[in-house]
This record gives structure tokens, C-alpha cells and sequence, in this order.
């Protein structure tokens, strides 16, 4: 009765974050049978950690060729010249730095996917991958299996994860999704080794309430502010109770990026910082504030932006925080990101620490094409 | 050097769902300082439950005047006329029912709650309420509390929550979220008593993998589809195993409503049932079988569609679920909604067990109304 010949593919993708999307795109459009599982299929191409892209950065990550067939850069960079009004505002040497519609460009790549041929989507937490008989099984919990001849784990922060502030913390993959703790157990019994690292994301405020002086209008884009002494030493007050940066250096846990607490406080500490307040997209009065990642408790968050010249009034709507994750530990992949154990089982993007969207949707390229590869027995 | 005024308001809502929307709207259009607290600043006006809305039901549960008030049904009904592009279709007896545009939808409903005076929206999970002097506290994970004189809950089927198919589960609030299990321990602790309840959702497939035999068009919004003798039997064939189906019998949970597993072995049982296939929207290739919730296995869901004549192809995008939550017993509150022991408590939506999105939304609004009229001391 069962016709169970759909859950057979050419190559399984674990997580639909950016990188899984591009693995996902590239697999499909190398004409690969492709299966792209993600925990929430609202959450197709979610950009979790700001809306501000690097064109020469993911130029420089990926070189133009390739940046020029993401979609993630078709979608950030091409539509600079379309109608498609994903691009709010270029900021800096022109067109170096782009602010996306948040939203749009969330919805634009999942469209994308959609449309994509060989490519399905499904909805699943994955479980277990394991391998056997030259094939991989991929498990989801609500009980179907997928095989398949290679698997990509672009799993992203979901692998047994907990977000946290100051002396606060629960598990979580990213704000109210749920962490993932069976398969990082599972991928553990094959014989990886993952090491805890954390990225720090900055708060989003209400633009309603950015006091813009003179220049007051209707809807802002983008905004630069300083941080200034005030400020830095309020920070610099609180940060001596901030329980994380003790845990930190105890367990000696590797740092993705750093947090506006520690660049105040480190070395090359200076009497000024510069951060932007960006519109998150068209529909929305969010605004997020890149460059101040944080893991200050929400009150001290909310203190230290009132000191900053513009921002005195500012209420947070998503306060900051940090994620603490596991990442594979690098030595286990070749340079195609392919296990060194298992052949044709891929890792991409944040899994395997990646800092960025570029790196991320380069590092999905790169596991996309190379699983190709290997499935057409190219050497 | 801290300013903490920022966290006292008239009114908190804890919850932005469709009901929590209402209520926070309701609030401050009516001139009360209200904050909308939400697990995911990017989920206010979460569908979680098909896109069909029906209109007539929405007016007879809310009388014509409070209908046309809603921000809910002002997105869903007042912009049938309108150019917002939110409405997809009108189905059955001239737009008794209308298939909205799920994402767009949701954009709208967050674009009139960010854009309405007094009110303010904080990404925050919500791990306790308490009363003390005539003044709530709430308190969300990242630490900061919030001084109000009357809370909503709005919770949804997020209190202790767990999704499960016939032999599996997962604790979640809606697929891919995590569940809240801090805040009902602390409302009991309170006294109140809560009932365990159940939803079911159902599947979404993949709108290009429909068979529309001499009918095919690029898109289509709405396709009728009848699921007869081999589909019904194969469905019962299943069924003997399905285990929620015994837990239900054991614990005697509360159904909200009927998956059609149960629908179709009950005594009313016919030889012919008909399902609406719809699509999400325009800007997704996804389509709601709306009329076949159902917490099957995975599998066992796909080997059922195949057996519908125009599905014997269709991929499921996300199998549908049944939703495992806490609602609160009925008698603890008065008509008002209104908490008979906590003066300035209220409860909305899910957590009272509505049904339809337009229960929630009348429940919000009665919910807010009734807040305002309790802070301006009106008897």
C-alpha cells in the first residue's frame, strides 16, 4: 500500500538556514534529486543575525563567479538593479555594505527554493543520520526516513544550544526555537568531535522612538551613532557581573564573534565607537542596531542605548544575546567540507563556525557542488 | 543611572498571537500604556492553523460592529475591497469564506501593531506573573520585569506543550518552537487549575506536486479534492495503531478539535468526504489541505493523500501534527474574561480553548475592552 519511493533522494540537507538554502539550490540545479529538512519551513533562508551584507566581503569569500549564482547574492545583490525592492539602502563606499529587507528577502529565498527544480522542502527536527551500505538514513521525529547517497548537516546554532544574557539563560536555538539535542548525540556515537562556541547578536529597537533632532522623518533607513564616554563606562560598570565572561574563560570556549562588553573592555579599547542603526525592511519600525552585539542582561541594554546621543528615549523591542552552540570540531573535513570518515556526509555554515552570511552561503555552495561531485562519481 | 520607567505600563499582554494582537491593539486604541510581550518578535500574528477565514462566523462571533474593529479582520475582511493583495480568494456562498495570504497577512497584522500609539512590542518568553499591592509583575527570561495594572494571557498552545504524531512526540509550542513550562508552574502556584487539551493541524504540500489533469495552470489559490472508499479504508487500516488515540481515552483530555482519523471511523461516518486544497499565498508554492488535520505518522499522511484522486503525486512540505496543551478550567473565570480571583487578571485565545481564529480575536478584544474599562475604574 505504501509508496515509500519519494523518501529516496540523491542528497539530504539538514537545516534550511542560508547555507543549507545554497547547498540545497546548488544540488537541484546540478540536476542532483535534493531533499531540503529544515525545523520550520516559515523560517526558509531566516537571517538571524542582522540585515547588512558585505558585497565585496562575499566577493572576496567566494570569488565572482560563484557570488554571482548564490541566491543569496542574487537576492541581496542583483535586485540592487531590480524592482524587487529587497535593498533598503547602500551604505558605505558605495555599495559595499547593502541593507536588505529583512522579510522580503527571507520570503524572496524560499521562493526561490521553491520554485528550484529536484528540490523538495519538508518540515522535520531532525533526529539521527547514519550510514550503511554505502547509503545514508536520515531520521525525522515524526517518524519518516530519507535516504539518500550524501547528506549536508547545515544544522546552523540548533545543536544542543541555549541562549543566554548576563545571569539568564535557556535552551534555544534561536529566539523561541526549539534546540536540537538528539542529533548532536547521534553524530556524536559516529565518531565527531564538537566544540561549545558562542555568537553574540545585537538588540533591535522601535524606530518610533530614535530621537532624531532636526532631522526628524517619517522612516529612516540607516543611522549612525557614537558611543561615547558615558556609555563606554556604563559598560564597562556592569560588565563585572556578567557571569558568561567567567564561564568563558573557564571552559576556554571558542568565540565566533565578540561582544560590545569586551571590545569596550579589551585592548585596544577606544574613547569612541561607531555603530549603525539599520531599518530591518519596509514593513516594519524595528530597527537593528549593528554593531552593539550584547549579552548584557535586557535592563543594562536598555540603560547603556540611553546613553548614547539619539538614542536617549530608545525601546528595545528584541534585546540581544548570546548563543552558545556546538561546531564541528575542523580537522574532521577536507576542504570540500566533506568527512574524512564518512564519504559524501558534508558540513556547511555555522556548524562548522562560519562568521558570516557570505562565508555561510559560500561554504553551502561549496558542500553543494562537491556532494554533486561525489554522487556522479566525478574525481 | 538606571531609568526604569520605561517598564511600568497600564496593560502587559503576554502573547502575540491573533488573540494577544487583538487585545494589545484594543488596549492602546483605547488610550491605555500597553506592552505586547511575544516569544519571537517575528511571529506577531502567527497563523498557526490553515489560512481559511470565515467571515459570517467571524461577524455572528463578535457582532458586526466589534468584527469590523479587529485589526484581524480588518487585514482578512475590510481589504477584500481594498489593494493590499492579502486576499487570495473567496470560497463558498460570495465570501463567506476567504483563503488570506498567510505571510502577508502577518506582515499587515505587525505593521498595525507597530504603528498604533501606546503601545509597545518586547521579544521576551514570559516565565512568571505575580500580584503583589494591586500592581502585576511579569518577568521575562532575559531578566526584566514589568510593573502593569492589569495582564492579559494570550499564551496559545504554548503552556507545556508537546506535538506528536501517532508514535512520536517532541515538546514544542508549534513546530519548530519551544514550549513555555516556567510560566504554568508559576500560574498554578497561583491557584489555578489547568486542563491538558488537544489540537490537530493539517498537512501542507507542495502546490507543484498536485495533478490537475486538462485543468493545469501555472497557480492555482483553491482545488476541491473528495477522499473516497480506498483512502477511508486505508485510513481506518492505520488507525488501530495510532497510540494518541488510547492516551486520549486514558487521561480524557479535552479535544478542540477532531482530526480526521477520528472523523472518519466515528458514527457519523460517510462513504465520501470532501477537503479544500489552498494555497498559502503569493509568494509560495505551498497549498493547506485545509479539513485533514491529522496526527498520523508522516508516512502513514503521505500514503494517504496518494490515495486521493488529484494527490497521487503530492509531496508533503509539513506533515500536519497534533498539538498537546494546557487550557485553563473555565469556571475560574467571568464572562468578562476576567479572573474571579485575581481582579485585572484575563485570559484569551487558546488558553480558553477558542476554536477559530475568530473566537481569538473576539476573545482579545473582550479581553482588552474589558482591561481598559477595569485600570479606568469604570464599573
Amino acid at each position: 500500500m505504501k509508496n515509500k519511493d519519494i523518501y529516496e533522494y540523491d542528497i539530504v540537507i539538514v537545516g534550511g538556514g542560508i547555507s543549507g538554502c545554497e547547498a540545497a539550490y546548488t544540488s537541484a540545479d546540478n540536476e542532483a534529486r535534493t531533499l531540503l529538512l529544515s525545523i520550520s519551513m516559515d523560517n526558509i533562508g531566516y537571517m538571524a543575525f542582522g540585515n547588512v551584507v558585505s558585497v565585496k566581503r562575499g566577493i572576496a569569500a567566494a570569488g565572482e563567479k560563484i557570488w554571482n549564482s548564490l541566491i543569496f547574492s542574487q537576492t541581496a545583490k542583483d535586485n540592487m538593479i531590480g524592482t524587487k525592492d529587497i535593498i533598503c539602502a547602500e551604505i558605505e563606499n558605495n555599495g559595499d555594505k547593502i541593507i536588505v529587507d529583512r522579510k522580503r528577502h527571507m520570503m524572496d529565498m524560499k521562493r526561490k527554493i521553491e520554485s528550484q527544480e529536484n528540490l523538495s522542502t519538508r518540515q522535520g527536527l531532525v533526529t539521527e543520520v547514519s550510514f550503511d551500505n554505502n547509503t545514508y538514513n536520515t531520521i525525522t521525529s515524526d517518524g519518516t526516513s530519507y535516504k539518500s547517497r550524501a547528506v549536508i548537516l547545515s544544522c546552523g546554532t540548533y545543536l544542543d544550544s541555549y541562549i543566554f544574557w548576563g545571569g539568564y539563560s535557556f535552551a534555544a536555538g534561536r529566539p523561541g526555537e526549539i534546540t536540537s539535542k538528539r542529533l548532536i548525540i547521534n553524530i556524536m556515537k559516529m565518531g565527531f568531535r564538537f566544540e561549545p562556541s558562542m555568537i553574540y547578536v545585537g538588540p533591535k529597537i522601535d524606530g518610533r522612538t530614535l530621537d532624531l533632532k532636526n532631522n526628524r522623518i517619517e522612516k529612516i533607513v540607516y543611522y549612525p551613532v557614537y558611543l561615547g564616554k558615558s556609555c563606554i563606562d556604563y559598560i564597562n560598570s556592569t560588565s563585572v557581573n556578567i557571569k558568561y565572561s567567567k564561564n568563558l574563560e573557564s571552559t576556554g570556549n571558542v568565540k565566533n564573534n565578540i561582544p560590545i562588553e569586551e571590545i569596550i573592555s579589551g585592548p585596544a579599547k577606544k574613547r569612541k565607537y561607531k555603530v549603525d542603526i539599520v531599518t530591518e525592511g519596509k514593513d516594519t519600525r524595528e530597527m537593528y542596531i549593528d554593531g552593539f552585539n550584547t549579552a548584557m542582561d535586557g535592563d543594562m541594554q536598555s540603560s547603556a542605548l540611553k546613553l548614547i546621543e539619539g538614542l536617549e528615549n530608545a525601546i528595545i523591542t528584541r534585546p540581544g544575546y548570546g548563543i552558545s552552540y556546538n561546531t564541528l570540531s575542523p580537522l574532521q573535513i577536507n576542504k570540500k567540507l566533506e568527512s574524512k570518515k564518512f564519504p559524501g556526509l558534508y558540513f556547511c555554515g555555522k556548524i562548522n563556525g562560519a562568521l558570516e552570511y557570505e562565508d555561510s552561503a559560500t561554504q553551502g555552495y561549496i558542500a553543494g557542488i562537491n556532494a554533486v561531485r561525489r554522487i556522479n562519481n566525478i574525481k
